[in-house]
């Protein structure tokens, strides 16, 4: 089996595309712009809802469900909202069919129309904080921790697997507070238990910073995120966390009586991760032979594979990996043994690095006479012949150590791609022939962020939460500023 | 606190309506038809989320995920199933809103009208298998066995919490197979899987059958399901499983080339439960008081209050309770210590109640004094004085208890709700004075069906699967009859 996956030197973007539906992890379905998320890919998808739902819960929150629709006129209760949200969205207008004349095509029933349309929910703050007045009276009603589990819907044009899609799957968390200075430690709290994820879990390293004004969430006073880089040198937004200040309580009315008997309006947060981040799982790890997997979120974590010419020997392989697996089950370390007689060795090591298996074990009858396995990386392409006494402690240890070199990998690239510009040229000269964050100097204004991205198709990343003060320059303007911030080209 | 609760002799469906919303399971939101799912709520469903998906996976199914909306077109391919599904159902029209003229409202943009309407999905059979036409080519693709956890919509005109509602959550098992007797095999298999999660998780008896022909799915050949019976002796489908033949393969031409070489329609199943459980779980465990929850779906198996007048007697309650809570914590057992000191352990005891935790753990100064709880059931209203030392394992008995009591209880009274007519007027009598199931000969004609829902209300929930072959004259029409079916009045 060939792969017939275009080289990532080749064309980046075709390479991804190609690699998503051949790693069978997605692929386009029927209805335009939408996806179908496929068994392999989904699992992935459920071992980081696991993980994360695991961070939620330990940090007080717990999950519900908001209603799919969102009425109409809830969108024009939070005025700057609707302009990020309402615009381009699946509106639900009727609520029948009807069989046609000709008996058989069904038609939209015109007598059914909708007193109010629905809009499919782009984000859910609107009918959350409808619910949440109820909910409301006193602080001892406060804080509210809860997270969503949920479909959402933004009508894009232009759609890719994964990365834009009108239809994604995402966990909205929805924060009330009962001051201001609760709700933004939750809004940084959120951005940590990201950070942590997308770092320690998905093996990402990420550039924790605020967004400017012109990038912030539609409704919010602030808006952290998490931003990654690609191996194409573009950036990838992973997280958002925002701090919304009382906009969305004003708007729907939602106060309590504080400790002092006052009416006050509540302070709230929200924060959401995607499906998108299997794209960025893909194009921060993934090479011209396949998928590369972190162990962490590998559905499949050691294939075996027995190499054989006699039916005897294929008895005695499975007897010798029976003994293995039987660890391995203890340990938690998801295996495959794959002993179908439909497919060749050969076929299935193509197979399984393909789909990024980070370990793969053959064992053949030199194998049995010598008491060995030979243990192959997917990362690394190493191959080790490890004795079958030492073989359990050997693959739980090389888990660990593909998942950290994944890590250190990525992060190597990364922070080679962090560069300074001084100048609006040396700007330009980056971009075009290095790519990656580039840190320089803005002087504050969103006219300058749009002139520059005008020009450039380059956006402000964000601002660092960790920068240095530094006096400087904006590259565009001259005009004076205080400390850099991160351009780059993005998904 | 008072309750307030009807009580569930005066109006049972009152009872109902009011436990939901103060229980805190889940409430009405501003859509039409369309529940919040409350996190108490919530945190149930998860747990039978949990185990079913344990169990799909331990029977060989993968989790995936198709769009939310489905091609107007792609109903009318499976004749049947457009009228079973497609008419009652939300339509998208359009694609983007703009804002109105007065610069404030926002309205739809007739600019932005989709070609071809979309259907929120009602059920997926015809995405999925408009998907799986491209997955299969030959028997070595098959089985297909894929479960979807997803929200779906139907338009109900009249809308209960959980019982009916517009949009609900809801797995779907959707299965491809190269053989008729696979998927008959795959259908009963599911059925049970769902008739033991519902026996011994939910502790909710359940009998096992197959519909008529008038209540199959639209689209199936066979349709398997799971009845169980509420206390006020109305049936409640509560999980059903599919044979749909070639149905969907021929309406969405797949085919697949078997072992011969040769080219056939490919099998397929479909098997479905939902958050409608969740009003099975109330209307079979609770009572007056509030919720009754088995300790397995019991989101707090245990609430421990402590009753004190001084710091200093608290600062003591605390660390006996933490001898206890830590091997809570080794035993995963559920727990929560409720040391708030806003309210008193009379109103804690109240609440607990009304949410149906299992197990209430009281330790006051005199219990300190002897080295003793006292621990009170949920459901027995029991109460019992434990000894420090025995506590953990009485606690650890004692919810196995409260399951097997539970379902104990439950099979009870379900066994003494089947009863046999053997005319039409005894028919009535029972259905009227007695309700519950009614066993009865049915001469195996829609007409008569319809005819006794017509004049009773009263369907045929199923026909038993283990039915015996008995000969019988039928209740309406005398005609000659092979076995009694289950008839009911239903939710």
């Amino acid at each position: 089996m060939s792969k017939n996956i275009t080289k990532r030197s080749e064309d980046y973007s075709k390479w991804y595309n190609e690699l998503v539906v051949k790693a069978d992890l997605a692929e386009n379905s029927g209805v335009r712009g939408c996806m179908v998320i496929k068994p392999y890919g989904y699992a992935i998808w459920e071992k980081m809802q696991a993980e994360l739902d695991k961070k939620f819960k330990e940090t007080g929150h717990q999950n519900a469900y908001f209603p799919l629709f969102i009425p109409k006129s809830y969108f024009s209760k939070e005025a700057s909202h609707v302009d990020g949200f309402a615009k381009e969205c699946a509106v639900v207008t009727h609520y029948r069919l009807k069989t046609g004349e000709d008996g058989k095509t069904i038609e939209v029933d015109p007598e059914a129309k909708l007193e109010e349309e629905l809009i499919v929910r782009p984000t859910s703050e609107t009918i959350i904080w409808d619910t949440y007045r109820k909910w409301i009276e006193s602080y001892r009603d406060l804080p509210i921790l809860v997270n969503q589990w949920a479909n959402v819907v933004r009508w894009e044009m232009r759609t890719r697997l994964f990365l834009r899609t009108a239809e994604f799957l995402w966990q909205e968390g929805h924060t009330a507070h009962a001051t201001e200075k609760e709700a933004v430690a939750e809004a940084e709290q959120m951005l940590d238990v990201y950070a942590d994820f997308a770092e320690n879990f998905m093996a990402i390293p990420v550039v924790k910073g605020f967004k400017t004004e012109n990038e912030r969430f539609a409704g919010a006073i602030e808006t952290y995120c998490i931003e990654a880089l690609m191996q194409d040198g573009k950036a990838l937004q992973a997280g958002t966390s925002h701090f919304l200040g009382q906009n969305f309580a004003k708007a729907f009315d939602v106060k309590f009586t504080n400790q002092e008997g006052k009416q006050e309006y509540v302070w709230a947060t929200s924060w959401g991760v995607s499906t998108r981040l299997m794209g960025a799982l893909v194009m921060t790890h993934s090479d011209d032979n396949g998928l590369v997997l972190p162990p962490n979120l590998a559905p499949i974590q050691v294939v075996i594979v027995p190499i054989h010419k006699t039916d005897e020997q294929l008895e005695e392989i499975r007897e010798e990996v029976k003994k293995v697996t039987d660890q391995f089950k203890k340990l938690n370390i998801s295996f495959k043994f794959d002993d179908r007689t439909t497919f060749k060795p050969g076929w299935k090591f193509n197979e399984y690095e393909l789909k990024g298996v980070p370990l793969r074990v053959a064992i053949g009858p030199k194998d049995l006479e010598n008491g060995t396995f030979e243990v192959a990386r997917r990362d690394t392409f190493t191959k080790e012949i490890v004795a079958k006494d030492d073989i359990v402690t050997y693959v739980q240890d090389m888990l660990e150590e593909i998942q950290s070199n994944l890590f250190n990998k990525a992060k190597t690239y990364r922070d080679s791609h962090i560069t300074e510009a001084n100048s609006f040229e040396e700007f330009k000269d980056l971009l075009e022939n290095k790519g990656g964050f580039i840190s320089a100097h803005w002087d504050g204004t969103i006219e300058t962020e749009e002139k520059i991205k005008d020009l450039t198709k380059a956006t402000i990343r964000c601002i660092p939460i960790d920068r240095k003060e530094e006096d400087g320059i904006c590259i565009l303007t001259g005009a004076p500023s205080k400390g850099r911030v991160l351009f780059a080209k993005a998904y």
